[in-house]
Formats: structure tokens, C-alpha cells, sequence
């Protein structure tokens, strides 16, 4: 039997679980601790950034792969040397590490994307600020994540205190957008590619809240230019597995690349419920270099709606009685964490022919879950 | 966390792990040996008929439920004794495992069913057979299942072994059937009852070989009355969790109960890709009382092949690269045993809005898994 193994126990590690179980391939997941979202499928405990744990885990599957980005590369080069097979290759994964090498990288592609600048000294951001309205975004290079390892500022003191680590930072235009949107699309070592249809993502303190699939008014031209964004990225950098681009759409039209993750991602768990082929599945296959699985949504319009924080008291399940007495086609997903405020702890997923009920039956569903509401 | 305790460890008991983790409920299964179909989610190792085995498991558990039904009264009884929730009640389950009894039971509520006996000793059967055609099916009470236990006969003597055990047997009239039918429902103990479309099932040999869901030409009168039957029998025995009732439709377009199953059933495995709710996920939510999901159909359409015995070397999971590639849109279903002659080893679901499209794409990605086709 195939044995994929992940490192790092979080939800997206656990939605793995269903596509395992359905195509009977084996999952293993190195977790930090046994309590994880993943906890089903833990079958090693040890750090992402020991190399003896992450070795000795390692040589127990077929692939390695991710629930997050935060494996060194030192220790990921150190596996492919020893012969093991990752993916995504560190090679590919470094641009999702690293927001800056992602930048230049993306550049020499030739890519859309918001006007961007190195910042190694207060200096530099003041002329980048002097270009771009006296108002930009500045982005820790490394380490960052839902809104974290990211500022608006209008002043090089505003960031005196990352400037002191002495590591380079990312600098961006305030980029004046209509929307944001993604594109999955999934590659194999093959060279095989399929696109999901791109969807709008609706963001709320720097966290995704809302996914609409697909993006409304995105037939045609802004689909297009989103998965050939995406496929350019994917190709360019050699990505194994699924590929996330997060993107602008701006006042004035034009598609700019955000960010990138190169794992199932937030924007895509909608599939789950609402494509032939989930974003789990497929990245277990496409990390076995199996043929991909059709994209095709599976109604018109599929809605997904964070859990963030959950209840203050008790658990999502206790909701249960009245959220699926009241939502009984609203596919729930719940990550077994313990809630806490912002905490991303689970999802629905609801699907149908009208965009507007939709849109209602998955934030009916979500509320259910949520302090303010107590069923 | 709400914790369901599977009894059985085989691939209905596999095919509930998705639901769970989608839920966040805890599946805990209690297992012969630790290489069964459900291994990820095995907690105990231990014997169906050991009391000890399976309170010591049942301890542990919110609800008691089952893979199969092959749980000794005494100790289901001996649970409940001890204020241990069991669904289906024993009380249900008894229909399930006493052919001889479900019949005396069914035949109370007036419900239509084939022509039957209680078969104590040879004068008893000659006399069904003289009533019958002289060629009668003979069943054995208890222990039965996918044509082991049943014999077609046209003597006594054909079945003189069955008697000397000193069992009542049951017989039945060969029914002169147009196809069969299965309908599955779902009820909790608060009384709410749902039902999934009425399917086709094609057997062959004695084992479901195919399902099209819904049953063609079933729309009206065929979907309504088999609805019906079902709901009188899960209410009339008190059924909880997924109840399937395996039908004939005669010649003469009647619809007559062959047999029961109070579990999730082969029929239903199309629910997995193709209706709503699956009924794995209705089975944890019946069982634990919580409001029933949706059973609509999620496309015209849905056609499941099962894989029965897979390929003579290898394992499923070799005929994916050719599999995969031809069939993008099939949904596979492995439960990760060994191919045996005969054995169900996994399924393949398909849908889509035309009938013969639907059964060509299925049967053709359930071929990659026989041994005759090798990809």
C-alpha cells in the first residue's frame, strides 16, 4: 500500500484522512504533540525542526509531504540527499517559505504582481514609500501567516523592530483591489496540471472568512488569466502537489499575485463537498504522481464558511441538535480543536443553483457555531 | 467529543472513518485482529462473542453500534443491563439476525413478503414444497449472508445436514422477481425518519455485484411503496441507525421483502459520492441522536460497481496509474484487504445525468480491479 507521510498534524493533515481512507493508501503524520488536529493519523511525535525526528519519521513512507511550510530546508536537503522523495521538492517549496525569493523569482517569470521592493534598511523603505503613496504593506520574508508577519505602515519606524533582526524584508504597494481571489490548480512530477475553477475569497482581519466557488463574474477572461497564472507558476517553479495562488483583482482589472501556498489551502475546501475530486485527494495523488481527478464543480455555486473561534463554551458538537436540525444539506466539518478566539476550528460547506441562497444556507449553518449565536 | 464504538472491524466500520473525522466524533472499533479493513481507527482487539472483549470496549463509548450483525443477544442484553447505549437496540437487531423471526415478526405488521415456513423436520419442508412448485429456497435462521446460508432445493433431503443441528429453518417461495430492489432509511430515537431513493441492486451469485440509484422507472408508486415498507419496519421493530430493506419487484409488480440489514448496506454505498448525506455519516448521526442529514441525490444518476476479488497479484492500488487516467471522474472506494477469489475488496462509484453513460464509466473503472482486465 502507497504510504504518504505528512509532517505536521493540523486540520489540513487531517482532511487528508477521508481521501486515505477512500483510496486505501496509507497516511502516517508527524505531529508536535499527540493531540493535534491529525491525531488519527499520528504515528510519530517529534519536531518539524529536528532532523532526527523528521529522518526517522521520514524513512517510514513512500513521500514526504505538508501540512504546513515551516520545515527548514536544511532538513529537506538533507532528506532528498539521503534519497528520499519530497514533495513539493525543496527546490519548489523555498518560494513558498520565502515571500521575498518568491518576488524575484516571480518577477523573472514575468508575472502580474503588486510593485515590490527588498527593504534591508529604513532607507530603502523610505524611497519605496516615497513611490508608492507613502502607504504600503511590509512583509516579515518568512514565518507569517493568517495576517501574521504583516504591517501597514507609513514609516520606517513602524518596523524598526524586524529591521533590527537584520533579515530582509518584503515590501508591497497598497494594492487597490475590488476583490481577492484564488486559483488551485494540482501538478505531478509527470508534468500533468488540472485547474479547479478559480474562486473569491473574502478576507476579514487578514483571515479568510468566506470562499465563493466559482469567483462570480469570473467566466471567461478573469478565469483564464487566473489559471494561466497559476499553471506559469507551477511549471516555473517545478510545484508537486496542490498549488494555491492567492490574487487582487483590482479596481482597474488587472489579476496581481498575493501569495502562494503549495499544500491544500483554505480557499480550496469547498471541493470537499462541491468538486469530483477534493483538494485532499488530489494532492495525495499528485505527491504519488498518480493521474489527477476531474476539478469539475459539482453544482453551480458551492459557499464555504470559516468557524473561526467557536463557542467559549463546551464544543462545535454541542451545537449539533440544533445547526443540522435547521441545516440538514449543509456539510459541516469539524477540526477537533479545542475553540479559542480566531481560531480557525471548522468549516461549512453548502452547495446549490443560486448563489444568494447559498450564500445564506452556509452562514446559517456557521452561525450555529459562533459565540453570538446560541441556537 | 461525542465517541461511537464500532463493533467489527471490516470495511463498513472502515467506510464510517470519514464521516467521523468530517464530524469530529471519536470512532473507536473493536476488532479481531489489528489488520482488518477499519485498522486506523481500532482501539481494541477482541473477540464479538467474548463478553469480556466487548464490555471492556463498550466502557469506553458513548453508543455501542455495529459492523455486522453477528453480536450474541445475551451480550448486547448483558450491555444494556449495565446502562450501555446499543443502536439498533437489541431488541431491533433480533430481526436482523433471525431470518425465521423477522419473517413471523413482518408477517404480524402485514407487511408483503415471499411465501414462507418454519422448517423443523422433513414432513414440514415437503409440505412448503407441495404448496410452493417443488422448488423452495431454504435459509438458515441465523448466521447468513451473501448467499452463504441459503440453498435452492426441490427435496428434504437436499438440506438433511441443516436439520440434524436441530435449528428451525426457513423457507421461502422462489419468487418470480423482475429485478430487486433495496430501500434505505434512516431513523433516530427521537422518532425522525428519513429515506434515501429507492435503488436497483444486481446480484450475482448471491452478492451485489451492482447498484443504480435511483431504480429506473421507479418514480411514483415503485419509490412510494418502498418507502413505506421500510418506515413501517424500522418503526414497527424500533430500528435506529441505517436500516436497509432488500425487496422484489415481482412479474406481477409487487413488492415483497426479502431481506433486512441494520447497518449501512452495500445498496448504499452510492450515497458516498452521490446523495447529500451519506449513510455512514446518518448512521453516526441516528445512532447518536442527532438530526438526520439531507437523502437527496446529488445528480440524475448514480451507478456503484463493487470490485470482487480484485487482481490475482498485487493490490488495488497497483491498477491506479491506468485506472485513474481513464476514468478521472470515477470515485474509488478500496478497503485496503487482500484480493481473494470472490472477495469484496472495494467499489467504484459514478454519476451524471445519463443512465448508460453512468453504468459504461463505472464498470469500466471496476474492470482496471478485476483480474481480466489488466489495465
Amino acid at each position: 500500500m502507497p504510504t504518504v507521510g505528512v509532517i505536521g498534524g493540523g486540520q489540513l493533515a487531517r482532511m487528508m484522512i477521508p481521501a486515505a481512507v477512500n483510496l486505501g493508501l496509507e497516511l502516517r503524520v508527524l505531529a508536535e504533540t499527540a493531540g493535534e488536529s491529525a491525531a488519527m493519523a499520528v504515528t510519530s511525535i517529534g519536531s518539524h525542526t529536528s532532523l532526527d525526528d523528521v529522518l526517522a519519521f521520514a524513512e517510514t513512507v513512500d513521500v514526504v509531504t505538508f501540512d504546513h511550510e515551516h520545515v527548514p530546508q536544511e532538513i529537506l536537503r538533507e532528506l532528498v540527499s539521503r534519497g528520499i522523495r519530497v514533495r513539493p521538492a525543496p527546490d519548489a517549496l523555498l518560494y513558498a517559505q520565502d515571500k521575498l525569493l518568491m518576488r524575484e523569482k516571480l518577477a523573472e517569470f514575468g508575472l502580474p504582481m503588486p510593485e515590490w521592493a527588498r527593504i534591508e534598511k529604513a532607507a530603502d523603505l523610505d524611497a519605496f514609500l516615497a513611490d508608492n503613496g507613502g502607504r504600503v504593506v511590509v512583509k516579515t520574508a518568512r514565518g507569517g501567516y493568517d495576517g501574521k508577519g504583516v504591517r501597514v505602515v507609513s514609516s520606517a519606524a513602524e518596523i524598526e523592530d524586524w529591521l533590527a533582526l537584520g533579515e530582509p524584508l518584503l515590501a508591497e504597494e497598497l494594492v487597490e483591489f475590488q476583490r481577492e481571489l484564488a486559483q488551485l490548480v494540482a501538478r505531478r512530477d509527470s508534468g500533468e496540471l488540472v485547474a479547479w475553477p478559480v474562486v473569491e475569497s473574502i478576507q476579514r482581519d487578514g483571515v479568510c472568512a468566506e470562499v465563493i466557488a466559482p469567483a462570480p463574474d469570473s467566466e471567461g477572461r478573469v478565469a483564464d488569466v487566473a489559471a494561466q497564472i497559476a499553471r506559469t507558476v507551477a511549471e516555473g517553479l517545478g510545484v508537486t502537489g496542490v498549488l494555491a495562488v492567492e490574487l487582487f483583482q483590482t479596481t482597474d482589472q488587472r489579476l496581481l499575485i498575493n501569495e502562494l501556498a503549495m499544500r491544500p489551502h483554505n480557499t480550496g475546501h469547498w471541493t470537499q463537498d462541491a468538486a469530483v475530486t477534493s483538494q485532499f485527494e488530489q494532492h495525495l495523488r499528485a505527491v504519488l504522481d498518480l493521474p489527477l481527478g476531474s476539478t469539475d464543480a459539482r453544482d453551480t455555486w458551492a459557499v464555504m464558511v470559516n468557524i473561526l473561534g467557536g463557542p467559549a463554551e463546551g464544543s462545535l458538537a454541542d451545537r449539533y441538535p440544533h445547526a443540522f436540525a435547521d441545516q440538514p444539506a449543509v456539510k459541516v466539518h469539524n477540526y477537533g480543536k479545542t475553540p479559542r478566539p480566531g481560531r480557525k476550528v471548522g468549516h461549512v460547506n453548502a452547495y446549490g443553483p443560486d448563489l444568494t441562497e447559498t450564500v445564506v444556507l452556509a452562514r446559517a449553518a456557521a452561525a450555529y457555531f459562533q459565540e453570538q449565536n446560541l441556537g
